[in-house]
């Protein structure tokens, strides 16, 4: 039915957006229709990473799609960075436009002037923005979810008054947010640390990364957060008045996910079966199959779908006994359901029903009195089971290596560590020139690196990537 | 501070806008910029209509922004609505695009491509998709909230395989997403009842709407529901394989509603102090004020946000004791929260704490020990007075005319009431032309017509509107 994983991975992946339907192709090319399952789990995802960080202080707003095409003139750096992947809108409202309109690539300029004006004394700070909104940046190569000329996404930024503030900022956002809904919620681990200069965001100080690793063995960057240090604010005039009454420029964060998350779920959990979702982030955490056509069975199975409901648990209904209960259990399995509970006549004369494991795909008999409670703990289980898997796996596939050389070939199944004083600035440009990158540079004890860490203790994560 | 409603309406607005940091315009003319407070207001509704949405089994979606033009094309009709308010993307990637983009004015032609794909047989059927999104319609007279070049809505539309059942589902949602929503979120009671042909959405057999009155006796329409027949279904080849394997055409709805209801909230509620925020969507439900700066003040006002905020009830606390107390308190009346509870020394000294309603201005002392009670109660009641307020208003500002000059003559205050055989369409165009309007027609009872409503018994409701 799909692809087999080792055969060919892009192949693989195509078909589970297809037959587990995920997401199409859009009209204009590189973009991307979500349809309703990948949307609801889109959906969990969005309330899980915002409630984090909502819990970390920041208010959402929201700023115009279209910017004026001056904005983007602004920070050099800035439009260098982004002008081949720019839409520009240059007819509206029935005639050309004195200045065309730019579809916003990213809304940081338009949080820069805005945060200009809104930012005056000490007061106001620290302000933490952020923005839940569709981006658009032209893709020559798109991927679903990975690479599309627009996506969905969230982008913070904030000022700040002291530099030690910002950063403490950004790494809360960081290691609270992303990292702990990454781990806790898509139990997938991370590996975090910061960028090399050469892969660092422009006119950043400092970028921070969740790197993960997908089944084959390839790295997705899930998540980033910078610390721009005065830059931004110099860029935008963001400044305000001290307590002695003195003007000073802030010091400013931004950090963002977006739906590529989506494409790093499907690939770092995917079998050759299809999605293996973890429970947490799961639109449907369990599906109860009435497994024949005769009343007792639908009636039971339909009830316990509400008990279910009614405990909190995202329980669905499969009642399409006119359809075979392999193709549908097939379809369970496609989609990723995390638990199966079939019920069919013997079982309901016996007062049991049958619990399958989408991960493990481990069968279970339990008693009609304890489906609730047995799912609640099979629930947890099996996030915690697949996140240690991830993170096996992640293990097994990292190897040491101590020359640019050995990284290179150690890079073709999995990720490299290799001392970055080792490697450096000419080992990186050699592996890039292979297509390899420097997944980012961590502390020797794989923690998040800070100014204080010495170059020579750092260690770099070198991989191949999507 | 503000200017007074009766002084300047119009201004009265702005001026909201401005002083309680609602929304600013964007950079782009007619664009708008939402601000936090208003942003969290637009996520309170967005979840209820959402949950509504849900419950009546819709499923969200995700379309791309950009469109072909050649799709718009598709719909004669459709293009001749939208055209001049079509914002084009003639440029993307570093080159000009062999086939223009327009930025999506809605993603209607989008579904109907979907929903002729994903629709094949009576199994699919009914297919309910829905989606929340920004859309762009250049606007010359751009106010915001009511009219802006951007705009954040959902969407819906539905495919089913009888006119009946889709008849039912539109009048589902026009009834228990957008009325109920109003009526029972906002506080805003609301005339459903249909478009005459002559405002009737191009494309549509019904036009149901949901009119709510101004605080100065304008009409603003908050969401609209559409039978649209086979007309779309036709024009996009949506069509079913019914049992005996025949193919037919779908039958189909669409409706939405969008931030404008923001708008709407503003001016139903609002008075000279600002904005009134019905309790169950007010993002700040009681703002406990410690009154003085001494410690045991500010420690009893966050103890009791805290218990406020642990039984469910949206509490803030405001500790700003370097700001003058009579100045913060008039912030939080602009800013419309619902309760005010005060703190102070001598209420410390007394067990007791003060509680002033935004919408009546009634003060209350309260024992501390029935604090988190009464502010329960008094939530409820608030909702109930502020819908009971409403309604009275638009009672008394609503009369019956029996010719269409008198009919012109009432609408300078309010709305008005006309037998739809008295008025006709040729009265409808005589008001149109003096700039006021059928809001809609309903049955003789006020509620929503039917097909079997015999048209003499339909009352026109007349009315000048946003």
């Amino acid at each position: 039915m799909l692809t087999s994983q080792g055969e060919d991975f892009p192949r693989w992946y195509q078909d589970v957006l297809n037959k587990a339907e995920l997401a199409d192709n859009g009209p204009v090319r590189g973009t991307m229709v979500i349809r309703p399952y990948a949307y609801a789990l889109w959906e969990h995802m969005q309330a899980a990473v915002d409630a984090r960080i909502k819990a970390a202080g920041a208010e959402n707003v929201y700023l115009p799609l279209l910017i004026p095409q001056s904005y983007l003139e602004r920070e050099a750096e800035h439009v260098e960075g982004f002008s081949p992947e720019l839409a520009v809108v240059t007819h509206a409202g029935g005639k050309d436009l004195t200045e065309p309109a730019v579809v916003r690539p990213t809304s940081e300029t338009v949080f820069g002037e805005l945060m200009a004006k809104w930012v005056q004394s000490h007061r106001d700070l620290p302000m933490r923005l952020n923005q839940w909104a569709n981006v658009v940046r032209w893709e020559m190569r798109p991927r679903i979810f990975l690479r599309t000329s627009e996506f969905l996404w969230q982008e913070g930024h904030t000022a700040h008054a002291t530099s030690d503030e910002a950063g403490a900022f950004a790494r809360r956002i960081h290691l609270d947010v992303y990292r702990d809904f990454l781990e806790n919620m898509l139990a997938i681990p991370v590996l975090v640390g910061v960028k090399t200069e050469r892969e660092r965001f422009a006119g950043a100080v400092t970028t921070m990364t969740c790197e993960a690793m997908m089944g084959d063995g390839k790295a997705l960057q899930m998540a980033t957060s910078h610390e721009l240090g005065q830059n931004f604010a110099r860029a935008f005039d963001i400044n305000y008045t001290d307590a002695s009454g003195r003007s000073r420029a802030c010091w400013t964060t931004s950090w963002g996910s977006s739906t590529r998350m989506i494409g790093g779920l499907i690939m770092a959990h995917g079998d050759d079966q299809g999605l293996r979702l973890p429970p947490r982030i799961a639109p449907v955490q369990v599906v109860v199959i009435a497994v024949k056509d005769d009343d007792p069975t639908v009636t039971a199975a339909s009830t316990l779908a509400d008990s279910l409901a009614a405990a909190g648990i995202r329980a669905r209904l499969d009642a399409r006994t006119d359809q075979g209960f392999g193709r549908r259990t097939t379809e369970w399995e496609l989609k990723g359901v995390p638990l199966r509970l079939e019920i069919g006549p013997r079982d309901l004369e016996r007062g049991e029903c049958t619990l399958v494991r989408r991960d493990t795909k481990q069968k279970f008999s339990v008693g009609a009195e304890s489906v609730v409670a047995t799912i609640r703990e099979l629930l947890d289980a099996i996030h915690t089971e697949m996140f240690t898997a991830a993170r096996d796996r992640l293990g097994r596939r990292t190897t040491d290596a101590t020359t640019s050389a050995g990284a290179l070939d150690a890079s073709a199944t999995g990720f490299v560590r290799i001392p970055w004083n080792v490697l450096g600035e000419h080992g990186e440009r050699q592996l890039n020139a292979r297509g390899v990158t420097v997944r980012c540079l961590q502390a020797s004890d794989g923690g998040l690196p800070d100014v204080e860490t010495p170059s020579e203790e750092l260690m770099a994560i070198v991989g191949r990537s999507y």
